[in-house]
């Protein structure tokens, strides 16, 4: 998917929403767990509900790695089901991954290739050589940590070198020079929308992916009127706000009912 | 396994030896294919081979996620075989992974439980909250990276803050704190060996996880000479240059005698 098809996609559904499917087993409904695939039919009743509001859905890969191999069969399963909903739609792997040559080489297949996925999130840590791999695929995006939304992220990411740029701003103007707005996103966090201005001016025209909307405490409005770009260029996630809105058989017209309202504050 | 166990190890063995599990299954002898479980009877026969002479074992989880659930399998098929020849061997996940609390506890949860690994490898770009949650599990450890092994580690590691101080550097000097030298260990590459006395400065007592020698062009002996502790402390990795020293149905004594050849040097 180019980033016109994505802003194409923002337009027409007039919204930003990403839909975190970090789905934990142990959350929810406990009548789902009758069933053979729990956390794909979990997901499938969320994707089913929010399609039409939603521009992407994000697996967060560690709650179905934790499963084990029967979790990485529902992610095939979920992404297979999103496919078929609607092609449009926009798969990120929320994977955090970061390593060398052949390495992420592998990954990118599996991702990319095996699985489907429009993107993955990586760690820009290991520099350059760890994220080119991912780069060599014809509509597939890399989705680069640049300012998390975390409290951790000033331990390394907001510390500044000796130039006075901190090391979030260095990875977001170094890095961008290693592919283009149509193959590179960068995280930042909701929890810091103030630096979304400086981050604009660093990087125009990239797409941000904004998770720490709603359970974390970013604001919405903030984020918007400081992050967007000039076609659009925003991905904003919220998970457990909307899969855990409603926790009985009713949760996936509770999820709906919560994406609506937050699609609604996004197109006002 | 507490860091005297684990030095105790490399005494009796004398052997720094990790054997790196990159068992690309487009590389292992084409024999193998006729077997249900091509890589973990890869792994197998290496394992069978060396694990008198190696101390750890350390699957780069790349490989197995790329081949989907046939592929989760086979590592958990690996892990148990390992457990089953010598309880004292141990087992890294190399999944460089680095992700904030909830997240952080499933994929704490799907290693050191689900897959009863050792320890994980981890990025710190996220800082603290993403490393803590991974040093709840007593005798359980997280590998954090620090000065990776390939080109790509100029472009944000080695790159000094306003107080001079080098982000790897940083990231020891702080991160020690959050841990203890008996579940804190670091990734120093082998390339750089000429670091190594620095870094036995700032914490003179933790693991580091060397890869790099062989393949990369590392040399054992710097290594050793500038990396050991007081008591040990080094896993000496090497992949490629064990478990593909040969390609045909001899590829297990092929990589026993690789295997023989680096605990030699390592033992002089």
């Amino acid at each position: 998917m180019t980033s016109s098809e994505l802003n194409q996609e923002i337009r027409r559904k007039k919204s930003f929403l990403c839909v975190g499917l970090d789905s934990d087993p142990l959350k929810i409904p406990a009548h789902l767990n009758r069933e053979p695939y729990p956390v794909f039919e979990f997901n499938k009743a969320i994707i089913d509900a929010t399609h039409d509001l939603a521009i992407a859905y994000k697996p967060n890969l560690a709650f179905y790695e934790a499963m084990g191999t029967e979790g990485m069969k529902q992610l095939e399963m979920t992404v297979d089901h999103i496919r078929s909903v609607d092609p449009n739609l926009f798969i990120i792997a929320d994977a955090k991954r970061g390593d060398i040559g052949n390495t992420a080489e592998q990954y990118a297949r599996a991702f990319f290739i095996h699985y489907d996925f429009d993107a993955i999130t990586l760690s820009p840590y290991m520099g350059r050589d760890s994220v080119e791999p991912f780069l060599q695929f014809p509509g597939k995006w890399a989705i680069l940590l640049a300012l998390t939304s975390n409290p951790g992220a000033s331990d390394f990411q907001m510390q500044r070198f000796s130039d006075g740029e901190p090391l979030y701003e260095k990875v977001l103007r170094e890095s961008s020079a290693w592919g283009t707005d149509d193959n590179l996103m960068y995280v930042v966090g909701a929890t810091r929308p103030e630096y979304l201005k400086r981050i604009r001016k660093i990087i125009p025209d990239h797409f941000l992916l904004v998770p720490g909307v709603g359970a974390q405490g970013g604001s919405l409005d903030m984020v918007i009127d400081n992050g967007r770009s000039a076609h659009g260029g925003l991905l904003i996630n919220n998970s457990r706000g909307i899969i855990f809105a409603g926790k009985e058989k009713d949760f996936a017209e509770k999820a709906r009912a919560a994406a609506e309202e937050m699609v609604a504050s996004m197109s006002r």
